[in-house]
C-alpha cells in the first residue's frame, strides 16, 4: 500500500475495482469504480477520514483529528484520480487527503456496498440432536494457529465444541483458554471448581441435576465462551445434555409467535446471592439485534427472580415461559453427552444452553474445572489470526 | 421471619401492611392490605415462587423446582391467612405454600405496587462543571463501611468522585479497586500505566491531548467504572476534564431532538486494534433505557471506525456527532482539576466522559495506574452493605 495513502488499520484492503472516476458534487463526491458501481461520498466523510499523518498518529493509527475542529461546509477545491489509482481531494484551505481504492471500496456506504458487507457476515449454523459434534486435539490448538482458527470459526458459528487430550491435572484449564486471551474472573473465581459441596452457594455445585442454562444469567453481560473441563468423573450419572438456544429461540418464533414476542419484550430479573454478593440482572429472556436476529439467550430458572409484569400480561408471559422450557425439553433439540477425564467441553454461553443430569456423589469422585472468556475476545483473536 | 416461610433470598422483608382478606378468583387469589390496596396473585405465580424448602434448596436458597412441572390450571384447594399473617395456601394435589406478608408486598404486581417500586428506585444526580466534587479519605475507605457505602452511593448517583490520601507505590490501586471487587482485565493489563510511550498502542500513551472519551468503548460491555491513580505528576499540562456525559445527553435532548435521536438510533463501529488485538464493537453512541431514560454513553473519537450509514442519513448523523462534540466543549459542563501524587479518580465510565489536556513530557516526569471495575459488582457491593 502506498504510505501515502496509509490507513488506520492493520488490516489489508486488496483493490477489488479500480476507480474510475470522481465527480464533484455539491455535498458529495461521486465516485464510479470499473464495475460501474457508483458510490457518493461526502465531504465531512472524506475529510474526517483523512489518512494521513496529520489527521492520524502514525504509532498507534488512531486519529487524531476531530472533524468538529474542520468547517461543517468544508469542501474539496480539486478532486483527482493519480496514476497509482489513488482518489487524491485537495481541500479548501490546503489540505490534502489521498484515499487507497481497496480502502475507499470496503468502506463505501452506498446501499449496494452496504448490502454486500452485510451479506458477506460469517453466518451461524443452527443445530438439533444431531449435530456433528466438532472436535479439536488439545496438542494442535496449542501449536497450531490453523487449528486453533478452525476451533475459533466453530465457537463462533455453531456454539458448541469438545476439545480432547487436556491433561487432567487441576489448572490446565488455564493453558487453553489464554490461547484465546485472558479468562474472565467472577465472583466463583477465576477457575471454578464443579464439585458437590456441603456448603454451596449455587446449586450448580450440588449433586442436583441442573436444568438448561446460561451462566451469570445475572451479569449485564453474560459470559462469552465457557468451559468446562473433566478432571475426575467417577460417579454414577451427570451426563452433559446441550441445546442450541437459537434453533429453540426460532422454533417458537414460528411455532408459537405470541409467545417468542413475550420472551423478547417482557424482562425478568435474574438474582445471584449468597452472603458475600448479591448480583441482578433485568432483561429479556431472548435479545434481539437492530435486524430482528437472535443473538441472545438468558436462561436460568434457579437463577430467577419473581416475575415482575402488569397483572394483565402475567398469564401471557407464563404460557410462553412454559413453551419455551417445554421445548428445551425435547429431544429433537437435545445433546446429551458424557464428558470423560482429559476432555472440555468449550461453548458459546450466550446461545448453547446446558444441563447437567444428576449424580451420585457416594458412587465415585466428580471433578470438573470452569472459566469463560468474553466473546469479544473470541472475536478479535478471530480478526487477528485471519490476518 | 418464620422459618416455614422462608425465602429465597438473604434480604429482609420487613412488614409494611398486614394482609386483611384473600379471595379465591378463577385464576388467581386476590389480597386485600390493611391500607386497603388490592394485589392479584396468579395461582402460577403464587406455585412458582413457593418458598419450602421442597421448592427451594435452602443452602443455596435456589429453586429446584420447575413450574414446567406443574399443571398450567394448577389451583388452589383452600386458602387463608394464619395467625402469624401469613397467606397460606393448600394446592389441588396437597402441596402446601406459606408467604410471609412482607414478602408478598415487596413482590406485588398490581399497578399500584409496581408504580411505588419505579418511584423507589435511587435516581443519578446530574451535574455540570460547578459541580461540588465528592471527595473520600482513602484511610477511611480501607477500613469503615460506612465511609465505603457512601463512597460507592456517590458513584452508582453522581457517577465522579475523587478519593484522598492513596499510597503512591506503584500497584497500591489494587487494594482500594478491590474494596470493591475483583478487577475487570483487559487487552492493557489488569492494571494499566498510563505514560508517554515511544510504541504506544494507544493514545493514552502519549503525551497528546485526549478529547472527551469512555474507555473502551470497543467491548461490548464498557466498563463500569474507571480508577486513575496519580503516582508522579511533574510535567506541565495533563489536567483532568469531566463532562456528564447524561448531562449532556439530556440537553441535547431539549436543544436538538432530531441530532438525540440520530445518536440513538445510528450505531458506530468503534475499533481498537494492535499488531496482537482488534476489537470492534457497533453501538450508537446514546443508550436508552425500557423507560428512555439514558443509560449510557459510548464515545471515543479516537477509537472511531468510518461511520457506515445511508447516504441519506449521513449528513443528518455528522451533524448530529458534532452538535454532541461541540456540547462536550462547552465549559458550563467541563469540570477541570489537575490530579496530584497520593489522588485517584475514581468515576462511572460507561456516564462520565474524561479527557486530559496535552501534557510536556519534557518538563517532568508524568504516571498514572489505572483500572476497570464492572458496575455489576459495584451495584452488588451496594446491595450487600445495605443488608
Amino acid at each position: 500500500m502506498n504510505t501515502a495513502a496509509a490507513v488506520a488499520d492493520f488490516r489489508r484492503y486488496p483493490l477489488v475495482q479500480a476507480l474510475t472516476a470522481a465527480t464533484p458534487l455539491a455535498d458529495r463526491v461521486q465516485v464510479t469504480w470499473a464495475d460501474g458501481r457508483v458510490s457518493p461520498f461526502h465531504h465531512q466523510w472524506l475529510r474526517d477520514n483523512c489518512p494521513c499523518p496529520q489527521c492520524v498518529y502514525s504509532v498507534t493509527r488512531e486519529q487524531v483529528l476531530e472533524i468538529v475542529d474542520v468547517p461543517e461546509d468544508v469542501g474539496p477545491c480539486e478532486i483527482s484520480i493519480d496514476d497509482a489509482g489513488h482518489l487524491c481531494v485537495v481541500w479548501q484551505g490546503g489540505h490534502q487527503s489521498l484515499f487507497d481504492p481497496g480502502w475507499l471500496r470496503a468502506h463505501a456506504y452506498d446501499d449496494h456496498s452496504r448490502a454486500e458487507r452485510l451479506a458477506n457476515k460469517p453466518r451461524r449454523q443452527l443445530w438439533q440432536h444431531d449435530l456433528k459434534l466438532p472436535v479439536f486435539e488439545y496438542q494442535a490448538l496449542m501449536v497450531d494457529t490453523d487449528a486453533l482458527l478452525q476451533w475459533l470459526l466453530a465457537l463462533r458459528d455453531i456454539g458448541l465444541t469438545q476439545v480432547r487430550g487436556v491433561p487432567t491435572e487441576p489448572g490446565s484449564l488455564k493453558q487453553i483458554a489464554q490461547r484465546i486471551s485472558f479468562i474472565r474472573e467472577s465472583n466463583f473465581g477465576v477457575l471454578f471448581n464443579v464439585q458437590s459441596k456441603a456448603d454451596a452457594d449455587s446449586n450448580a455445585y450440588t449433586a442436583f441435576n441442573l436444568p438448561l442454562h446460561s451462566d451469570l444469567p445475572t451479569r449485564e453481560l453474560q459470559p462469552g465462551l465457557q468451559f468446562l473441563h473433566c478432571l475426575v468423573n467417577d460417579a454414577d450419572g451427570g451426563e452433559s445434555i446441550f441445546v442450541d438456544g437459537f434453533a429453540i429461540a426460532e422454533a417458537l418464533r414460528q411455532e408459537d409467535c405470541e409467545a417468542f414476542d413475550a420472551l423478547c419484550q417482557i424482562p425478568v430479573e435474574f438474582r445471584n446471592k449468597d452472603r458475600h454478593s448479591d448480583y441482578r440482572c433485568l432483561a429479556p429472556i431472548i435479545a434481539l439485534d437492530a435486524l430482528g436476529q437472535v443473538t441472545e439467550i438468558r436462561m436460568a430458572n434457579f437463577l430467577r427472580g419473581p416475575f415482575d409484569t402488569s397483572v394483565e400480561q402475567m398469564p401471557r408471559f407464563y404460557r410462553a415461559y412454559r413453551r419455551f422450557i417445554a421445548l428445551t425439553r425435547e429431544p429433537r433439540f437435545r445433546l446429551v453427552q458424557r464428558l470423560e477425564p482429559g476432555q472440555l467441553w468449550c461453548f458459546d454461553n450466550r446461545r448453547t444452553l446446558h444441563a447437567r443430569n444428576a449424580f451420585d456423589p457416594n458412587s465415585g469422585a466428580r471433578h470438573f474445572q470452569g472459566c469463560y472468556v468474553d466473546r469479544d475476545e473470541l472475536l478479535s483473536r478471530i480478526l487477528v489470526l485471519q490476518r
